[in-house]
């Protein structure tokens, strides 16, 4: 019987789901796995608020360094969130011979490559399962199960408060001020939700799932990111109307020498699983060389939930001998680069130029909403404009109503140069018949 | 650098697959999990056929016996499929000390018994994620991701060859037969197809599902099944109005005391994730005590994807040293079984009474369709002695069509018990108004 033992950083939400169920289940855990795995202590700055878990007060503590001095204890989970002290404690944490389990998304996009090699100089071990997805496996999927696979797409619904507030403004008709308002009501959304709905959540997220996948571990400042707070319920509406819903979608796509990383609100047509996908729910839809297409449903978010990931992570490492384990998080920045591998013979080389795509010079379809004067005439302007910038009309409706005197002019291009539907735009926007700014919203065909 | 050695036993499509990434994905596999993974011997009755990938020939034997005898294999991989000689192949395989990894549920369902311990006695291990789903890792997640749940249903669309069947039934309004045909022009279905449409390939895959949720390793014989061949497209075309799609369902859920493991088709909610499964595709939606509701989709058979899941096992075993591998199996028998653990306190407890629900006291709700002559006072005939046996209706329509004469009368009842249901359907299959036996399909609300 191998034994391990747990110092837990973090007595939050999700640290006291994790208790909850290491303590309750402990016995269970250890039949099935052969690993006992004991919770030797817990530290928060907040001792006193009741966690709805009962723990021996003994193993409480305020101070981090309780655990990190312990020699005793193999495992530290980080729980607090943030990147400062969370960093410090996870470095020294490694330093100190101890393995790592974390649900720090935003620590792990910011400093990862500090982190990762640290784990590496102290052949340690870091996992994340819960920082992405809450309790759906996808990080264990595309390290385990995806192993052998060359992946070729990624495409998430990875952030719960942003796919509520969209769920609900589509299902609702209203506008993102009162769906924001009904998910603080409900908890899906912070008092302040900027890291949501601005899309900097997912964009940390799709950093680690771009990292598994492509071994392209890189900045959050490196991803283009657009957040929801533009998105209207005239345009879900329209959207729905030719077919398609609209998420924010995490997208990272690679081709032969180039990846394009992105966080922005998408259509997608509605008869996709991801369409499907809504309230505080995640998805996240997997393109591999040898798997085909995949996709991962579950609650992206939760106590619960995100316990269960957490607590795969500790009993993954602790069924791992030392000699085993360590090796898995170069994961992150060895895996494999190049082209095809069927096409190239020998797998072995890395191309480790790998750039990001310029956001200029990716390619996509897109939805446009023209506030345009209803004189004869403006479709022709407007449309001597796309041609002119090699933008070409996939349809066009000139919708039934106004709006501020202005008549909405709905349009779906075919794939088109996003730098060239931006110059277009520029010049669309400045005739005087136009009123008001286009709308431009990137349509993915998945 | 660990190094594993390989023996491959059967190399026909999925075998050629394995071998085929083995090969040209080896450097790449080595750099990324630090173990080299060697393909020693490869077994086939046939070593002639054009398997579209170059081998040495001389790792090529027809004679199993030529890898189970090899010393230098430590992993063997069996995928000739059937219960005989795969089982002796397998037992032999962990009495001399191999790991073994197979995608062979036939075997698993009837014989899984003896061959779990038979590797618990050599203290060896068995893996078989290639077994159920294709490349979708459902078993790696079930066993590590899921680990602390406690798993209480399990909803799959298992069987490719099914759902190919009546999703084209639905999509084209065509009958069994042409579907079947449409199937096996294109690979889908085999010339014989009895093992697929019957339900049968299903309840083996169920079983491993079951087997790994809730510790109940069941025999073939004790799952309920129906095949698909029943299915007429009235009564696809009727669901359809009524809001839902009929999907063979893979079903195993659990109460305090008993499992419900059954196989049928069935009625879903068109909104239902589960009901957006077309094709060749499959999907399991799990759920459990603290993830909640997880779904999981992907090509369920397939060269590559197949090839992708024996990999992944592969690796699993190589990376894992002899003492922190051989437990996993016990999984299998070892799961909690009890009641929810939060309400018994410790989860040690082990229920080794749960039983399997008998079909005749599941409760459900049913799709009815029944063939009456259209005289006044069917519908009252019908509704007594529905009633009288405690079966209340939720809705119920005559159609505008005529079938030999009679009318079409589809009904959806509120929940009932199978029995009672089968009673009073066999007393109203006896009145003389009606023509030809009643249809009644079970429907999950999810």
């Amino acid at each position: 019987m191998r034994k391990v033992s747990i110092g837990l950083i973090g007595f939050g939400t999700i640290g006291s789901g994790v208790t909850q169920v290491l303590l309750k289940r402990r016995a269970w855990l250890r039949d099935m796995t052969g690993v006992d795995i004991e919770l030797t202590r817990i530290c928060d700055k907040d001792l006193t608020s009741d966690r709805g878990v009962r723990v021996d007060r003994k193993i409480l503590t305020p101070d981090a360094n309780v655990i990190l001095n312990d020699p005793s204890i193999d495992i530290v989970i980080e729980l607090i969130g943030g990147v400062h002290p969370a960093k410090e404690i996870i470095l020294t944490a490694l330093s100190r011979g101890k393995d790592v389990v974390t649900a720090n998304k935003a620590l792990l996009a910011q400093e990862g490559k500090a982190i990762f090699e640290a784990a590496r100089k102290f052949n340690r071990e870091i996992r994340f399962e819960a920082s992405v997805g809450g309790g759906i496996p996808i990080i264990k999927a595309l390290r385990e199960g995806f192993v052998s696979n060359k992946i070729n797409g990624i495409y998430g619904i990875i952030n719960g408060t942003c796919n509520y507030i969209l769920s609900r403004m589509t299902d609702e008709n209203c506008d993102y001020g009162s769906a924001l308002k009904a998910a603080q009501k409900l908890g899906a959304a912070e008092a302040n939700p900027h890291l949501d709905v601005s899309g900097m959540d997912s964009v940390h997220k799709l950093i680690l799932l771009a990292g598994l996948s492509f071994g392209a571990f890189r900045k959050p400042d490196e991803v283009y990111r657009e957040g929801i707070l533009e998105i209207g319920p005239r345009d879900i509406a329209y959207a729905r109307q030719m077919g398609y819903v609209i998420k924010l979608m995490a997208i990272a796509k690679r081709s032969a020498r180039e990846i394009e990383m992105r966080v922005h609100p998408t259509l997608i047509p509605d008869s996709h699983l991801l369409a499907n996908v809504g309230g505080l729910y995640n998805a996240i839809y997997v393109k591999g060389d040898l798997i085909g297409e995949n996709l991962f449903y579950g609650e992206g978010a939760g106590k619960f939930p995100t316990a269960s990931a957490v607590i795969s992570d500790i009993v993954d490492m602790a069924k791992q001998t030392r000699e085993s384990g360590h090796l898995n998080y170069q994961l992150l920045d060895s895996r494999f680069r190049g082209n095809d591998s069927r096409e190239r013979g020998n797998d072995s080389t890395q191309d480790n130029e790998l750039k990001i795509k310029k956001m200029d010079d990716i390619e996509s379809r897109y939805y446009i909403r023209f506030c345009a004067v209803d004189t004869p005439g403006v479709l022709a302007k407007i449309s001597g404009i796309l041609g002119k910038n090699g933008i070409s009309i996939a349809n066009v409706t000139q919708k039934d109503e106004r709006v501020g005197g202005a008549a909405p002019i709905v349009m779906m291009t075919h794939s088109a140069v996003e730098s060239r539907l931006r110059r277009a735009l520029g010049l669309i926007d400045r005739l005087p018949v136009i009123k008001g700014k286009s709308v431009a919203i990137r349509v993915e065909s998945l």
